[in-house]
């Protein structure tokens, strides 16, 4: 049990103080009131390496209410983690590694990219089914190797969000018992008090999704009842954990337990009775006392230890199971198994035409035996999205009898933007490359989680089939018209529709081997037939010539499943004396970092540019002088009719290619490829 | 209370039949399984006129679960709706008024768009507000002219939706009273039993919410128990109601209770088993009973009789208040108050610098003032947003003694999804024009609604501010890079992006005019001065010129904050003997409806088109050679510091500008304005 000396009580005043110093920009008011419960976390229970802090069994801490970072800057300062003072008085300054939210990659110890809200307490279920996965695969009798905790700290506004509220109904679910949240119940909204808009009983939510409920009256003084709380947590085998902890906002402030200290910094006479009041030296600023970094020396000294420990049973280990060891080595070390892309199907014409999600299926099948680490599932679409191989056991509790934790498969249920922000915690943990799958028009319910996903450079598959009007009778609730322009917008985000089987194995080939990118993998519900013109090696490019013709009267630019429509307008045009060439750009982000002269050769100048593609032209501008797409929304009925009214047909496109042709001509003055650009010019100098 | 005879099973059983033949292209399952509680609810307790769709306190009955919707249809059938037998079998056909989810606007008697799970039973929580609202304020003694229910059907997959958990903790903590949900407890998903992933205690969630909890144990047979829930239900006056209804999916199938029956049709043999069981002629198709169709008709005539009567105690009410009743008229009839738009604030340059989240705010007062179907509010950043008028007084229940349903400003919590979904709802029910507000950057959150306002016409305005990395220290992760090309991809939605005080009062003017078109607004949080150049008169076209000059080298086109800096980058320019023009795009979706003439003098041919936005640069090739952005992420810091380092100033553009100019000199070729293509030729014809 922990015990507490006078000292705590310094080092949580000095945490308070400190933060009223380095939030001089805004939000010290949950530092200042979770400053108890964050050190007797930090000192007393986590287990970390701050010189190692990638050593794979840390217990893994996320502040969902990521505003509050500068608690989390202090405490990895005070850790020991590579956060100076230096650092913290930059805080939220232009190129400091001590932004306004926590941002993965940018400051050592930062688990996952905080802040918007609801998201980190979902990646912290995700960080929870990925421990327990891991273990349930590694752990032998006696090497329980993989067997840490996930403490997540969350404040209302996650807990209001709705995909806090699907992650947490699924970790129920799961019985996730390594999972423990603490929730900071300060009662306090930007909006004033949580009684204008907050008033369920939230204990009795997380009660009815399966969860333990804790609770502590005085989180501001009561350290005792506090470690009691996470001491019986952590004992919660089958079951998550959260703990509601009643705290006063800026605690120590005179305006603590008003919103006023939520945003706004605290006045400097405000800081200076502050200080008074705990006994500092009210003309100090970013001080710790030595008594407090001892503290957390010895935190630091015990994590280095358990580390060590750790490091000598994994050396038994790699004695008694040295096939296992190597394995969760190579996990470890995030690298692929020797030849696993060999798997990767590929396809002549005289392939059947199948749907593209069909062509999903098959690699996924091909890919879940050679890439132990792919671990997925879908949001109740198993049965459309066709994402699961055969003989895929279920991630699930095995007291239910329908799987267990060393399943890979996941039921993510009908809950999108979880499925998408777990599956950026399960990318996180480590030693797993997760995918979730949904309907491309419902990928946009995760819109939340796929930005994050993007920002925090993390290997995150989306599968999103029935990509377009072909999904037919479902109709325009569920025909993405808008999504390919907003994902192909974000920034280190890979939008990939492939056009047929070899262009579908590219997609999962470079998704990959995108360590640090996120991939949507756009798939048809129609069949689509094998193109001869395609090859995993040209596809994986982004973009490449389907079709060649000599001095050409016009390019044609498709993606997915209206590339063999323009195959089939390309006959038409010939017929006519057209010269039309053919190109596939399933994936903008890929072809995008291609040398300039294979975009050129791709693109070239010389004859006008035709897009084709089942959406909004939004965007194509960049590729094309013209654009043949949707101009609102898509239409119920069976797929071919809907094609045909929006005339998506050779004939339709045809047309369009001649117009484009003549208009050319007639203009008569010679066309440059869309790539060639002024700005371009400068990049190149 | 309701009783019930044999003709009652025999139009349950004829729902169920003829759902089967209905749905004849997919799910047929939720039709027959909820066939009992929809016959009951349309025949005994749903108050409407099937030959007046529109009365304004007509019950309301929203299909949360739309996958269902030929059971939608068949009701609507029956009850005598505008839906014939040959619409019926058109079911999911190209052009039918019976596609495969419900469409507000092609389906006479349908409230909503679902479908898209979770929106369903969110648009009800604001259906429900609305008439909570409506009722407030226009109801008097002896006059409860608004008081109608709104019911929903809801089967599991809403309720795992997030955005369904926070309208649901909303609609408790607004005690909705009105509201009644059904919840078809069939326990079977499309992956499935509801044992794989949503195990959950829906009934202690909801009380946790605050609703009433009901439960009927055989929704299958029971009619009796059905009618008391129902019953109960309406009585609930504090709390809105939800009833478990166990039921069988595919009630009468030979696959009923499995997951088989939930998507795909039923096989032909099944269907003649199932008619002859319910001892139909199985030979017979698309029939329906006349004892059936006379259950209906006397249910049809007593709503119409409800409607005169409820026409009468108008008429009363008209004598007794006349200023409301004619204001009620109105309202109902969609016509603004004469000259509303005076209200609108115009500036000149001697005007401050401000924000124009502050600009927005004295906007949004002036317009509480002169139009009172005005109602919205904040997800927990009034004070950021700036949305709150002075002298609003809040909606809630006057329970709470924090306002009134008379209330106009709504709390809505951090709940982004939820929200817009529920002014979804309180746009569908008419006399309202509702806005919701949070930072541009978590609009995204609720792409699944903004995508249905746009889709079902709905005038939804979203106000979105800290609209770029001007928010500065909150970083990356609140600083939106891709969402104005998301939002400008979206059929029949404005996205706008004021540049000042008279583009502001613009944006607010076409976004109220435009009755089936939702906005979303986007404000600097940082200052902006007035331009000389704007007025409200030119950025109603969504687009004009700001600055001219003759025979221009550059024309700069901008938006938003960035437009000023334009400004200093034509002085920079001009200091260089180079002649630039300046033009403002506020938004995309009205500008692109200007004649062609217009558009082309506002970005004529001759000169090239740089366009300069702190977002990513996708979508600017339809206006602009040569595009100036974001390449990736935002940053944390003082936002004039972000600005900086991007090289968003007037240093900056005028560097790039001047590249553009030379590249272009150097070609010597005549230019073309984007805005001129081949296609648009095509529809020129």
């Amino acid at each position: 049990m922990a015990s507490f000396t006078e000292h705590d009580n310094t080092a949580i005043n000095t945490i308070r103080a400190l933060a009223a110093d380095v939030a001089n920009s805004g939000h010290p008011g949950a530092p200042m009131g979770m400053a108890p419960v964050a050190h007797v976390l930090f000192s007393k229970f986590m287990n970390f390496n701050s010189k190692n802090p990638k050593w794979i069994n840390r217990d893994r801490f996320v502040l969902s209410n990521g505003h509050a970072c500068a608690l989390q800057y202090i405490l990895l300062h005070l850790a020991g983690y590579k956060v100076s003072m230096d650092d913290l008085k930059a805080f939220r300054q232009i190129d400091s590694i001590t932004p306004g939210h926590p941002e993965v990659g940018v400051t050592e110890g930062i688990e996952v990219t905080t802040g918007p809200l609801g998201q980190g307490i979902s990646n912290a279920v995700g960080l929870a089914i990925a421990q327990a996965h891991m273990g349930a695969v590694f752990n032998k009798d006696g090497f329980s190797l993989i067997d840490n905790y996930t403490y997540v700290f969350t404040g209302d506004g996650c807990l209001q969000e709705g995909v806090a509220s699907e992650a947490c109904s699924l970790a129920g679910h799961l019985k996730l018992g390594n999972l423990i949240a603490v929730y900071d119940d300060n009662r306090i909204t930007i909006d004033g008090d949580t009684a204008v808009s907050f008033t369920e009983d939230v204990e009795q939510r997380f009660k009815s999704y399966g969860w333990e409920v804790l609770h502590v009256e005085n989180g501001d003084d009561d350290v005792a009842a506090i470690a009691d709380a996470l001491a019986q947590a952590k004992k919660s085998q089958d079951k998550p954990t959260i703990i509601n902890l009643k705290t006063t906002i800026g605690f120590g402030s005179l305006k603590q337990g008003g919103h006023d200290v939520h945003g706004a910094p605290l006045k400097k006479d405000d800081i200076t009775q502050l200080k008074k009041k705990f006994g500092f030296n009210p003309e100090e600023t970013f001080a710790v006392p030595k008594e407090t970094y001892d503290i957390y020396n010895a935190a630091a000294e015990k994590g280095a230890k358990a580390e060590a420990e750790w490091q000598s049973l994994f050396k038994q280990y790699s004695e008694e199971y040295p096939k296992e060891a190597s394995e969760l080595t190579r996990r470890i070390e995030n690298r692929l198994p020797e030849g696993w892309e060999k798997a990767l199907p590929t396809y002549t014409t005289s392939d059947a035409a199948v749907g593209s999600r069909k062509l999903s299926e098959t690699t996924i099948s091909k890919l879940a035996e050679v890439l132990p680490e792919l671990v997925g599932g879908s949001a109740d679409l198993t049965g459309s999205n066709l994402t699961r191989w055969k003989g895929a056991e279920d991630f699930q509790h095995p007291s239910t009898g329908l799987g267990s934790y060393a399943g890979r498969y996941f039921r993510f249920g009908v809950r999108e933007h979880g499925m998408t922000a777990i599956c950026n915690g399960i990318a996180a943990y480590g030693g797993l490359i997760p995918f979730g799958a949904t309907f491309l028009n419902f990928v946009s319910y995760a819109a939340g989680a796929v930005r994050l996903s993007a920002l925090s450079h993390l290997r995150v598959l989306n599968v999103a089939t029935h990509d377009s009007i072909g999904l037919g009778e479902d109709g325009p609730t569920h025909q993405p018209v808008e999504t390919a322009a907003w994902l192909r917008a974000i920034p280190n985000l890979a939008f990939w529709r492939p056009a047929d089987g070899n262009e579908t194995s590219a997609s999962y080939l470079v998704s990959i081997l995108s360590q640090h990118t996120p991939s949507v993998l756009a798939f048809s519900r129609q069949n689509l037939p094998q193109l001869a013109g395609s090859s995993i090696e040209k596809a994986a490019k982004g973009g490449y010539v389907v079709e060649e013709v000599e001095n050409p009267d016009v390019t044609l630019v498709s993606t997915g499943s209206e590339v063999y429509l323009c195959l089939g307008a390309l006959e038409k045009l010939k017929a006519q004396g057209i010269k039309a060439r053919l190109v596939s750009i399933p994936c903008f982000e890929v072809f995008n970092t291609q040398p300039r002269d294979y975009k050129l050769s791709v693109l070239p100048s010389g004859a006008p540019i035709l897009s084709v593609e089942a959406y909004s032209t939004f965007g194509w501008g960049q590729y094309s002088h013209d654009h043949f797409g949707l101009q609102a929304w898509g239409a119920s009925g069976p797929y071919d009719q809907v094609y045909k009214k929006f005339e998506l047909t050779p004939e339709g496109i045809s047309k369009r290619a001649e117009k484009v042709v003549a208009f050319y001509k007639k203009r008569g003055q010679p066309v440059f490829s869309p790539l060639i650009s002024a700005l371009d010019d400068i990049s190149d100098e």
